[in-house]
């Protein structure tokens, strides 16, 4: 059986991948007597004067919706809101394998912005935080903006900010490896959607001096024209000589070049062109910028890639569930850049130094370790940032995340 | 411990009642991906060329969504969304228990109809049904009809309809009981709201053909003044013979006295006053019309009741889990009079010719017979009438059910 043989198979044999359970016994007269009438009013009465007690006695605290219009999925393009919902659910199921989070796909019948925002936010009673998936470029940054604006539990638009976290952490780990320094490194990304964006965005963020943004129109540069407001604010904050040229000229003498563009446009010449004990970071998917072994022969030091059958995969679904299991953990009005800045060092510092080689830069995506990690750090950075509504202790985070995913 | 201690326990030691789970293994990088990257773009593909596919690849053919503003919770009136979480969660922990559906709480953050019915429309792609419920009358009339139109998945307010049904299955039993015919019965309901409307229509469409209708204003007739849209279209097609006068005028020498009013309104008077073998059935929640000990005192030869303490009790909670189970089962695009009907019979007929007796009339909640029942009965119906996506056998829907809620 071929894999769209066995892929149709897997998703009709249980008519999809994800259901419902009850986490109560419901045996008895007296069960349901507490679950539904008459006591449940007790909780409500209790909610009634103090909304934030839905967290504690409801599954809200536990809930986030995974929310598209289905208008850019996968390399699928606008498929439509049911033929999102794979995707969707897929991300749900991950969300409770790697995070123990009660996750529920929903995927809106409509492509409007405004229409999209109001939906979101009148669905903020229900859930403790919401997963942006797979909204085409540029209303991904409008939602995104608009909702984080208006919401009081997180927003998280996995495309972008997911995407940047794993590639900060290959980054970051690869940099440990070869010693050299994020600050003063010459750094590279091709590619300038949500997901080249906000890859850049966390760079300058995390303190990346030398950065330089480039799409097929070249290297961003403040003032030129046809950028949209998330690249011209980019535009500002990075290339601070306002070069001009194309990739190869841009990644001649760069410590990391980093692909969130086309399959195969880091070719031989490119990659040998770089700095000494070169990084390359090959994010393109399912056809990466180059392949791991051609990044090695052209002379690269290090090489990752969103690969599961390459050294160094540098993937979001090893971090949204830890994000969302440490905002959930301290009720985090918001994920803000500290959280995610801390999410990425987290995953980056899981190697112990002696351990570190050139292909294990980066945690494996089914390291146990990961989520757990991610989880605490992301739960102290909300609290030193005053974006928490509970205090709890960071390193219980990490044993009580660890415990619950064994489970 | 009271009550209120042991219920606010209850629901504060596991964060709720509902949780998500993932029907499919996910240990391997085969399984992740089969359910994720590259894999789960074949049933995305295959929905892309036909919508109604993601009934089949994906949760969605199993997933209702509890949907309310929390505007008329229980009895405690307007207490908002969050407030409302727990009662929502409740009836999709029952949805789950006794009916094996996968519901999911959507309290909203709006009371404005509009808003409800442009967020409800946009969350069809993600779901195979709406159960509407807790919205205040008359606006919930509204908000049902909107979404019945402009939706091609079942819309049902539990609160009219689930109870209308529940009513009526108890009016058959009862009637079964003393050999007296719907047709020529004298019926008279108490209480003309949401519930109220909703028994008396399906008691018109069911052939009644004495039924008068009365609220604290008195017996509804066409042309009576002060009435909401759905009361005047009801008193057309009841009260034919234009009677005026309070409960107590319009019970003298009733068959059927119903109500779903206040507490205690039911005075041994007036149950005294009705005809022969007269049948009482009070649904007012928690505390009756009348108790079932009163009003066999007071001469009722069959009384129902909403209480779990006493026989007969006619509660809509053991209806819904069926309907929609049945409704799922054949993808229904509504759930309409017929369904409705084949519902109540289902209920009604479940206990055979020599076990009924007077404190026997209708099945016990925790009857497993009665969601397959149900199921069956509904789907057939959906079939016949033409509203059913796909053809099944109304006896494998029986024994399918029955299998389903064993688990």
């Amino acid at each position: 059986m071929d894999l769209r043989e066995e892929a149709l198979k897997f998703h009709k044999e249980h008519q999809g991948k994800l259901k419902v359970a009850s986490k109560v016994p419901l045996n008895t007269r007296h069960d349901l007597s507490l679950a539904y009438t008459p006591g449940v009013a007790e909780p409500c009465k209790e909610i009634k004067q103090n909304k934030d007690l839905s967290f504690e006695y409801t599954c809200r605290g536990n809930m986030v919706a995974v929310v598209s219009d289905g208008t850019r999925v996968l390399g699928l393009g606008d498929i439509g809101p049911e033929a999102a919902m794979p995707v969707m659910e897929g991300k749900s199921v991950l969300f409770k394998t790697f995070g123990d989070i009660d996750a529920v796909p929903i995927c809106l019948g409509t492509k409007d912005p405004e229409k999209i925002i109001e939906t979101v936010k009148l669905l903020e009673p229900s859930f403790a935080g919401i997963n942006l998936e797979d909204f085409a470029s540029p209303k991904c940054y409008d939602i995104e903006d608009a909702l984080k604006k208006e919401m009081s539990i997180p927003v998280f638009h996995d495309d972008q900010h997911g995407t940047a976290i794993a590639a900060l952490s290959g980054v970051l780990g690869a940099l440990r490896f070869v010693k050299k320094d994020l600050k003063t490194a010459r750094v590279v990304v091709n590619g300038a959607g949500a997901a080249g964006t906000a890859i850049g965005r966390l760079l300058v963020f995390a303190g990346a001096q030398n950065l330089v943004m480039v799409d097929v129109h070249g290297a961003l540069y403040d003032g030129m024209p046809g950028l949209n407001r998330i690249q011209a604010e980019l535009a500002k904050n990075t290339n601070r000589e306002k070069r001009q040229g194309n990739l190869a000229q841009m990644a001649k003498g760069a410590d990391v070049l980093l692909g969130v563009s086309a399959p195969g446009v880091f070719t031989a010449d490119i990659i040998g062109s770089m700095a000494k004990d070169a990084i390359v970071i090959a994010m393109a998917n399912p056809v990466p910028e180059t392949s791991y072994e051609a990044a090695k022969a052209a002379g690269a030091k290090v090489v990752g890639t969103g690969r599961s059958d390459a050294p160094n995969q540098v993937n979001n679904s090893s971090v949204f569930p830890g994000i969302f299991r440490g905002a959930l953990d301290v009720r985090a009005r918001q994920i803000n850049e500290e959280m995610k800045l801390a999410a990425a060092y987290a995953i980056a510092n899981l190697i112990p130094e002696n351990e570190l080689r050139e292909d294990y830069v980066v945690p494996d995506v089914f390291d146990p370790r990961v989520t757990p990690a991610i989880a605490a750090a992301v739960a102290r950075a909300a609290m030193e940032t005053g974006v928490a509504r509970v205090k709890v202790d960071p390193e219980a985070v990490r044993i009580n995340t660890a415990a619950r995913l064994k489970k």
